[in-house]
């Protein structure tokens, strides 16, 4: 086994395609980013797709896979990820919900799906619903960031075929959650469970202190709880079992650390790290290699780039690059001769489409003994004459332990 | 969702090795194609394995992995596309065959596989065995071009694993079928249908009036019929349902036309597109510009360069390039700035070996906000130096519905 460390710096949607704009070029063919050009010319450059080509990835099954772990076996939807990312124990059984407060009149219509982006009070609205016993059912609920939280259904007999309560629509009644398919009485146990904790949830919510001082204050009430993308906890290989490393994470959203609990990985709360454009990037830089010190691996996710993309904001995405790039060049200086960096994203989100797509990613290894190529730039179109060619995200690791001397033969 | 169309054209078999009368280039590379080098200037090349490195692919498991249908999986033998191709109906439980007419001396021994190369008479020959009852199978037989034909068997408890009763030789007695597996009882009975539907075939042709009157003229009668290429129906998703796209296929061949029936596209019939090197090509890019109005994707397969290649006939495959690009031509100034070309092959037919390889073939994605790479020709070996690298055919949908913005996003 080698002394080898690595970070694995997961640029958020950061791939775009040319900006008429910019002249016909992406955000990082414009950027000024010295840092991300040293790892390119000191590298191995290549492009890689999270999924497979064309195929476009949500961050969750983009990290599962760059981890290593195939997103088609493990990823069970986004409930139990966002669940474990707000510290909430989702055991093997269990059935986990993303879940918004919403605002809904006594018709049960929507008013506000995000119930005034409410930001105060969630805490206590919480703890009024929080381990409701429904059947032979424990519902434990936790809020999360504003308007959002999850609910993790623990009892016998639980199923997750299991349709959406929030109708995703203003103006249309919640919806009643419902199995999948007929004859699945499991998932059916779970609708019904579910259908009850929703209607309990506004019983629990409408005259709630916090709400009745939103109301006075002419804010719309969270009234109500609805719960969607239901999943059972994955069953997934610890990080350290899987690769022999020890793994933290250095990251903004609580669906990526959501992930990383799962797989047994250190969360390192940064304060400052906003999951914003305002975030304090060079913070999470000097967190991972605090983090660095007690561990062989950390992974970084930078959200930024994502939120400026899917804002449209060319000039947004350029400058949340620059500020990567300077961490970047902290890490470069800092991270001692035996770090590999491995930099990339988990996917594109072109400001041209405001959305997650299918396009490919530039990657690049950089570290002892790689094959460096003639890459001189880190972006999408340079990287195409890397050395590596294109990769697929379940490559990543397996290039990266081998390289780390952490690998275990195939063979002999 | 999108409002973009997708034209993709195939030209079946265009794909070349470098050949020697033409100083080691490949037709490709010595056409006058300026409308395909447009394409390579303005889209984003790269090389495609319709299957995978080397395999050498046929026409119809290439346009099944490419239209995004695995053939692994959706394969399940050539008789149910040729069925299809010509209109018959092919169910879940059918066994279908393609057919040819034969002629036979009275022991059963082949004279000529091709029947004199039939062309009149085939639909009278086809009334006389068509409806056949055997057992409790009921017998559907139609004629296709020339001596071809298909067999399509309906009824209780058939398999598909039976031999073929074509011995591909003069001289050698027609092939009992027999189960591919002993104990394979479905397929038994198949088998057992087959073979006394190749006999009747025989009293009921022999001595049939369209024959007699081949014989009279001292052409070889069509007095048997040869069933091979045993396959199910496969059980594939629609091309509609699956990409939420409406499609079109302009095609020649009844294999291509019975994937397209398959999967619930409309084949659209263009007069004049013969199949051959004699084929009016611009009508075919005419029709698919009519496609397009009332369509969101259009499929075309020009046969004529796979038939130069089978031909070994090299000049015969660059005058049929220079024809397809004159079409292209019209495509790309008529379709309209929100469609997409993607221009490939299916596989290489090199002239050298008159028959398909596993050559890769050139592809090009043309269109808005495509990473526009720095290939100029389209040709074989230009196209290794593109942005795309090394695609597979079940990649191509994926990319492209991205492009069209169509594709559903996996995961969050």
């Amino acid at each position: 086994m080698g002394n080898f460390k690595a970070i694995l710096l997961i640029c958020d949607g950061m791939g775009d395609r040319p900006v008429p704009e910019l002249d016909g070029r992406t955000p990082l063919e414009v950027a000024n980013d010295v840092n991300m050009s040293n790892l390119a010319l000191g590298g191995e450059c290549g492009i890689m797709d999270p999924i497979a080509p064309g195929v476009r990835a949500g961050s969750d099954t983009s990290h599962l896979a760059i981890l290593g772990y195939d997103p088609f076996v493990c990823y069970t939807g986004r409930g139990p990820f966002e669940a474990a990312g707000i510290g909430m124990d989702v055991r093997q059984g269990d059935v986990a919900f993303r879940c918004n407060f919403t605002t809904v009149d006594s018709n049960m219509v929507i008013a506000d799906r995000r119930a005034g982006r409410i930001e105060e009070g969630t805490a206590e609205l919480a703890a009024a619903v929080n381990g409701m016993q429904i059947e032979d059912v424990t519902c434990y609920f936790k809020e999360s960031v504003a308007h959002r939280g999850a609910l993790v259904l623990r009892g016998p007999g639980l199923g997750a075929a299991v349709t959406d309560t929030d109708p995703h629509e203003v103006g249309a009644k919640v919806h009643d959650a419902r199995a999948c398919c007929p004859d699945d009485a499991a998932s059916a146990k779970t609708a019904r469970i579910v259908n009850q904790f929703v209607r309990k949830s506004y019983e629990l919510l409408k005259d709630h202190p916090v709400n009745k001082k939103r109301i006075a204050e002419g804010k719309n009430p969270a009234n109500i709880i609805l719960p969607r993308g239901a999943g059972v906890a994955p069953n997934v290989q610890k990080f350290q079992e899987k690769y022999s490393l020890k793994g933290a994470a250095v990251v903004e959203t609580g669906l990526i650390a959501g992930i990383a609990v799962y797989l047994g990985m250190d969360v390192i709360e940064i304060p400052g790290a906003t999951g914003g454009l305002d975030s304090d990037v060079m913070a999470m830089g000097k967190g991972i290699l605090n983090a660095l010190a007690d561990h062989d691996f950390v992974l970084c996710n930078v959200k930024g780039c994502d939120i400026a993309g899917h804002d449209g904001d060319a000039n947004a995405k350029l400058a949340m690059i620059e500020n990567i790039d300077k961490m970047i060049g902290l890490l470069m200086e800092e991270a001692g001769d035996n770090t590999y960096i491995v930099l990339t994203a988990d996917h594109s989100t072109p400001v041209s489409i405001k959305d997650h797509s299918g396009d490919p990613v530039p990657i690049v290894f950089w570290g002892p003994d790689v094959r460096v190529d003639c890459v001189q730039e880190f972006d999408e179109r340079a990287a195409t004459r890397g050395g590596l060619l294109r990769i697929r995200g379940t490559d990543i690791m397996n290039i990266l332990t081998q390289l780390m001397n952490t690998q275990e033969k195939f063979g002999a």
